[in-house]
């Protein structure tokens, strides 16, 4: 009988919030498709071993981890509940919460190679948790929205992820955005250039940070974790680099003697180019270098997108990765995609006012309900209206008009109709605008085709 | 690098059945909102207070419940291990996978009883997890569709259930189907009337399986249960009372000295009445004394629809509750809901070949990659033909034509664009109709039209 509340860190998305969302949902859903994806949707919990190790030793730590049903602990002995909880763990546990929608993606790729259309293209939007610490803006379950081209390295499939992007922002209304790209190889050359090779992984996990914590924070970052003196001036010019038209030509000239960095500036170049073929004449895309993303499987290209004069972290994320199903023992697919999160294009929306109106799914027309005549002439008018694809109900009570029509005003009904013994004899019902106020007598053909 | 498997009882929905789940989806929701009812979400996991002890014992052993994140059993003691896994349970995890929609509902409810308009329609379209043992057409993991309204116990609510399962079934191509109906007041008059007051809770679970075990197992399983031979030979009459037009006439006679039960026919006549009024001459609906349903939260009119000429059990079911809030502290929201079972709605559509044809959400039309100039002249074309609402891709790679078109075969697109220097030259481009596998030359113009 105690007070009920919500598990931390999740939600409930009540009628108006859901509207906004599904907005959301069908421009992105409409926009996936029109690009040739299709859909996919895969079960909320996966075996563990699908999960572990795929999301770094934190990643790990964070995935919600469903205890066994039964007798889960009939068959441990002492040794195993005094080693701690993490061995323990895989005992009394074998399955978790999906904690995004790659993993789980190259899983049912790998699964159903014999059958797919390669290359595939597929989208997908599902809910994700984390066990994360709950905070603004930060909670346990999250939608993403994830498109993905895996089966060829074509460059075509990331200049499309700049088009489609170009194409889902502006139908949210969101116009001010800059989509940052740049190309892991280009990291792993600079890596070798500056004489770390094969640490481009803590380089990318520092330089990722620039933005954040500024370039002397990010230096004492690269100390700590083991770069040279000599290699964090060798480093420099990645401080320094222009950022406009033709941000490569300076970067060739510093990297000329790495073949992979030349390669990844190679790749930018053709993207960059194949963006504009596809018909954006002034894409809203700018190279950075520093832009590192934290996931380790990434090869290739990496985007991330950033709502402009909002603080509101990024919007999406995503890039080329050579090897994800390489983990499930099928190397060599390669694979593009990209992620949108709905619940900052959300906060962004929200901020920027940009939800248009009447986004509510809500009842158009209510009848009211007097008395036991009136009802029963009402309700031989519902199914008429219904089924001329108006959403219309009857107020269920006889009660007073006031409590009727505040219930309609609370829930957002445009119209209701009302319903006296006149109307019932002349057939010419009372049309009630909720907005304006105004009244009108109306036959029910023509409510019906003002409604409509 | 172990292959990697699906956890059982689950399953992945590639994108043809999501084409097919979707069409069943949409049909619903429409229905639903044309019915008055908003849409909303609750997160996947609850706290167990929440959820444990609404779902009978039974229930609670199949929720799957979420272990605590970070050092769950640091501060165990041994005694924890050694009492078993049940108290244990407790001690590690304190969320637990949504069983169903209506608790969360009910929680949700209570929650904001202050702000919502009342009375409150809700529809709610999301997955449940409940870890049963798998088999044949029972998964760990299922879609339910429900709707429901709180806050007032008026009877049209009823008969527009019975109407709403009139609107969705048949637009999903299901004609030939059974709403069978009951009252939860009859089946406690009955059990007064037979000598056995307060027992109508083991009286609906024997009752209700009449269907499936015949009626000497019931009486068996009503002696087991504690039933004298004197109610069950008053008991009878449940077992010969015809289904005809009248079906409530023998009932008054037999039960005519209990007012509940009376009430309870009253209120199925009402029903009864009201589905007519409001437009359906001859409902598909069938009262069945012997129908009980197993949940023990109802306590008015109980449904269950059941699709006709297929081996596939009930499809949807629901009812009557007027205490659900009460567990949370809050009694005296009496509510009627029913519940959709996507599963089995799509199973009998299959088995009847109910789908209609072209439901996939594929890609209209595949521009083919031959050479460098065909390429980049094709990408000029591709936003032409989404910004007209076309789903279009390109090819990726350059390969051969057959590899190609067996691409677009295969993810069902209908038409593939060829693109070779005449195409260019003249702008007029070679349709290919993959179904007919007949070509034609087309302006762009016309294509998008065509198309469109």
């Amino acid at each position: 009988m105690s007070k009920p509340s919500l598990a931390r860190g999740t939600r409930d998305f009540g009628p108006e919030q859901m509207a906004k969302r599904n907005f959301i949902f069908e421009t992105i859903r409409r926009s996936f498709q029109r690009y040739g994806f299709l859909p996919l949707e895969t079960p909320a919990f996966e075996n563990l071993s699908v999960l572990m190790g795929k999301y770094g030793e934190e990643g790990d730590q964070l995935l919600f981890k469903l205890l066994n049903s039964g007798d889960f602990s009939g068959k441990l002995i002492e040794k195993d509940w005094s080693e701690g909880y993490k061995p323990l763990t895989s005992k009394i546990s074998e399955k978790g919460l999906r904690y995004d929608l790659t993993v789980p993606f190259a899983r049912y790729v790998v699964m159903n190679r014999g059958t797919l259309a390669m290359p595939f293209k597929r989208y997908q939007i599902q809910p994700v948790w984390r066990a994360d610490r709950p905070q603004r803006g930060r909670y346990r379950e999250f939608y993403q929205c994830d498109a993905d081209v895996v089966g060829t390295d074509s460059l075509l499939c990331e200049a499309e992820i700049v088009n489609l992007l170009h194409d889902i922002l502006p139908a949210l209304g969101i116009t001010d955005f800059t989509v940052k790209i740049n190309n892991r190889k280009i990291l792993t050359g600079i890596a070798d250039i500056i004489g770390a090779e094969g640490m481009e992984g803590p380089l990318c996990v520092a330089i990722d940070k620039l933005d954040k914590i500024g370039k002397d924070k990010v230096v004492e970052e690269l100390i700590e974790r083991g770069f040279s003196l000599d290699s964090i001036i060798l480093l420099d010019p990645i401080f320094s680099l222009s950022n406009d038209e033709e941000p490569f030509r300076e970067l060739r000239t510093w990297l000329e003697k790495s073949e992979i960095a030349l390669k990844g500036i190679d790749e930018l170049e053709q993207v960059w180019k194949m963006v504009k073929l596809l018909g954006l004449e002034n894409p809203k895309i700018q190279f950075d270098v520093t832009l590192a993303r934290g996931l380790s499987y990434y090869t290739g290209a990496i985007f991330e997108v950033k709502a402009n004069n909002v603080q509101i972290g990024s919007i999406s994320g995503g890039g080329r990765y050579d090897n994800l199903t390489g983990t499930f023992g099928v190397p060599g697919i390669s694979g593009v995609g990209i992620s949108l999160g709905v619940d900052r294009i959300y906060d962004v929306m929200e901020e920027l006012s940009l939800f248009p109106e009447n986004q509510t799914t809500s009842t158009k027309v209510m009848l009211s309900n007097f008395d036991k005549e009136a009802f029963e002439f009402g309700l031989s008018l519902l199914p008429k209206l219904r089924e001329a694809g108006i959403n219309a109900e009857m107020y269920p009570d006889s009660v007073k008009l006031k409590k009727q029509l505040d219930y309609a005003d609370r829930k957002n009904i445009s119209f209701v109709i009302l319903i006296g013994s006149d109307e019932i004899q002349s057939g010419k019902l009372t049309l009630k605008n909720m907005k304006t106020g105004e009244q009108q007598k109306v036959e029910l053909e023509g409510i019906i085709s003002q409604l409509k």
